[in-house]
């Protein structure tokens, strides 16, 4: 077979897995597909009132018998099924598997009375390059196909031993190494909120469900951005949790053993209270006595307090940066001045020229990098005597954008670099009554100018917006806190 | 200058700033200079009781205003001085920067009528590799003198700012990549107890200068067991951290950048109850604010508090692993088989054919192995129904070691690969009494022989033994209790 036939095949057997009756009797027209789950006619009040409910009250409700694990896995596995068919955003749909563990986890239920753990029930959708024991993890490569998992990801492992549901694998794109999500196998997923738009990447998949209410939490990785922007481009939470926090091991990757800037894994969904009963029911499962790069540092409670406490007391001191000056790129434009062959290099890396002992002076200029970070805080708080809770800052130069418009990455990669923990919030829309093309813009940069001539206030119209609030290495509990507050404060 | 020049002039230096009253009048002779700071006359009562006093005791008393800081300061600058005269250990003496520091805390104290901090007064030695703004770092190679540093290693900072005084730089050898300590600008350290022994490496100035009661507590550093060694041999207590735990931002470094296996740093002092009082100290003083390569993870007291309940009802479960097999060169030796072209490489590799992706494939094999170790674990406590607390292992093949008879790093590099914590405490001495060199002996390889022919009980009678007690990454606190434990069933 070619790699054509190859990826046919696989495209093919996700359609012919979905059920006769979970399909769409039309093809869906319209720019939006967020109303076509209801007009489908498809999913019952109920399930449509399930895949509707925060991951919170389903875990509750499941966990005192209200729901069954069945009800609320076949509730996903229609919603998603439609899902695909709308935005094109599964490479692998499970509903056996998922149906089985459902039974199981439900006859557990009966017999002990009890939940089986603290997501007993939930189901939880995996971007393609979580392992799953027995199934195959694509990373986007045709090439992959069919080569199956003999063992699940540590972190799989674990939410299975909390009890969640896995019966969907996303769409990603080849390689991971992109900020918009198309792949050979499946081609394009787009963004349920208006299909020319992109849901972002790498994790485009999850933004895509999560964002059609076809999953409740996802799964998703970041090495440049790839929880964040399509959590920003779906108008959803997600969080870049620093190296470290959350296992990784055993996760299908790009560059793997590559440990200059490391991906983390970490969930994308619809609100910070799900996100905590992600994060305590994982960290709960002790993950750093299964993955050695696991740091042993449970849930702090103390530390969500304390963020709580300032903001019934005093108030939280957040800093504010707009832009970010668009860097080298920037900085040379202004004279017009070329890229000495240093920079050049960096701009433009060949990477077979690069050594071991290039790589530690890499390794070395990040180091510094993120400690010239740390002195700065250190250096408003000994201004100001106020401790610096937090900074808001964009994630993307733009609101969900039009395909192939990817182009600047900055806003998300710094953190990266910096290893600093990140929470996507919600915003707000573009709207064209208020957003007019700006008529006096200067360019930092050529990739300024063309970000900038991308916009079109009609075409954007409605398109999600997002902040990424940002806080030192490991300070998930109060950035989440923070992130928390804003957001009710927006009323998302 | 010649280099040799530029080492003869630093190595007189170092004993030009010695008053001439603190000079011993004849040079020592015979094998052991411990008893030699008290035979001096040059120590009064008051300073030989300063200088064998805990540094818990220490910083309690100057707490008090019971003892001042000049007064201490003065007692281990003489018997520094004495030590670097018996037994080689120095790289840099600064008695008026101590002195003058000293008299500040002082007058800080007379003022304030409390301590400046939680190690006000308290004098602490510091590895050539520390930088301390104003003097040079020489790391043991002759081209780095003179070179003043312009800033402080982080730690150097955090301990000056808890109230520390810094009075010496302990020797080390060129480039610090051994476990024996000899360079071209002082020499060769020896062990104080037998001057024929090494006093390990490549931390040997502060193993032979805290073996000598020279100072309370010193700064190491250990990627291939350079805390742990000079610690053992010299019958102390050392612990090498986790990476992550305790700052190592700014320190000199070969190999600077280089991530695969972190050197870390750490104390070498006299008892579990003096690392403590250093942990809390550094801890307390929030290094993640000033390190991003530090966890921000205050002392636990909750976790030394679960093994001192486990002492105290069921008691500890631990593990114990007396051989490690020799490992690859005993694996092949059994048969007598060469090694396969791939395990030739890593045997003696050429760093020249080094490329990234042998980098990355590299990491990727050691977080394998972590993981590997992590599920013996759990297979064990899975087996028995117990957690396993910790496991004691050798840190050397064996006793404090004739010079240049160090040949077998095994049990300590293992340690860094898997970035366990780990304690080395001591626990007898050799006796030619009750060890007789072993008749039946059958080497695991031809190194494994070469260490075995090396024992002489006549020459080693006397030497200090050591263990190492090792926990999971990160487990600080449990280890120390444990180490505090045995030490104490040990009488030492």
């Amino acid at each position: 077979m070619t790699w054509q036939d190859v990826a046919a095949q696989r495209k093919a057997s996700i359609l012919d897995a979905i059920p006769a009756e979970w399909r769409l009797k039309t093809a869906h027209t319209g720019d939006s597909a967020m109303s076509a789950f209801k007009d489908s006619g498809i999913l019952t009040a109920e399930e449509l009132a399930i895949t509707e409910t925060s991951a919170a009250d389903l875990v509750h409700s499941l966990a005192i018998g209200k729901l069954t694990a069945v009800a609320v896995t076949t509730a996903f596995l229609k919603r998603a099924a439609l899902a695909h068919q709308l935005v094109n955003c599964l490479l692998g749909f499970m509903p056996e598997y998922a149906l089985a563990r459902a039974k199981s986890l439900d006859e557990y239920f009966a017999k002990h009375k009890k939940p089986s753990g603290p997501l007993h029930g939930l189901p939880i959708s995996l971007k393609d390059q979580c392992r799953v024991k027995g199934f195959d993890t694509s990373m986007g490569y045709v090439g992959w196909i069919g080569m199956k998992d003999d063992e699940s990801s540590v972190l799989v492992d674990l939410l299975d031993k909390a009890g969640a549901v896995f019966y969907v694998k996303t769409s990603v794109p080849q390689s991971l190494m992109v900020c918009e999500t198309i792949n050979n196998i499946t081609g394009r997923t787009v963004n349920p909120r208006n299909k020319n738009w992109s849901c972002g990447g790498s994790s485009g998949g999850e933004g895509a469900l999560i964002g059609c209410y076809g999953s409740p939490i996802g799964i998703a990785t970041d090495i440049g951005g790839s929880i964040r922007v399509p959590a920003a481009f779906n108008f959803l939470y997600g969080i870049r949790p620093s190296h470290g926090r959350l296992p990784y091991a055993k996760l299908a990757n790009s560059m793997e053993g590559q440990e200059t800037i490391h991906s983390v894994v970490g969930p994308i969904c619809h609100s910070i209270a799900d996100m905590r009963v992600f994060m305590k029911a994982v960290l709960g499962e002790k993950p750093w006595q299964f993955d050695s790069k696991t740091i042993p540092m449970p849930w702090r409670p103390e530390e969500e307090d304390a963020i709580r406490s300032k903001i019934s007391s005093g108030g939280l001191t957040l800093g504010v940066y707009s832009c970010d000056g668009n860097d080298i790129f920037g900085s040379l434009k202004l004279s017009g001045e070329p890229a000495i062959p240093n920079i050049q290099e960096l701009v433009n890396p060949d990477l077979k020229k690069v050594g071991v002992n290039d790589v530690w002076d890499l390794q070395l200029s990040k180091w510094n990098y993120q400690i010239e970070y740390l002195a700065k805080i250190r250096e408003f708080e000994a201004k100001t005597g106020r401790e610096l809770d937090a900074i808001i800052a964009p994630i993307t130069p733009t609101a969900a954008v039009r395909h192939n418009q990817f182009k600047y990455y900055g806003y998300a990669t710094v953190i990266n670099v910096l290893d600093w923990t990140s929470v996507v919030v919600p915003v707000t829309f573009a709207d064209k009554a208020l957003d007019a093309k700006a008529t006096d813009f200067k360019p930092l940069s050529d990739i300024d100018a063309t970000v900038q001539a991308e916009y079109d206030p009609e075409a954007y119209h409605g398109a999600p917006v997002a902040v990424q609030i940002i806080g030192r290495r490991l300070t998930e509990e109060r950035i989440m806190a923070i992130a928390e507050e804003v957001g009710r404060l927006l009323k998302n």
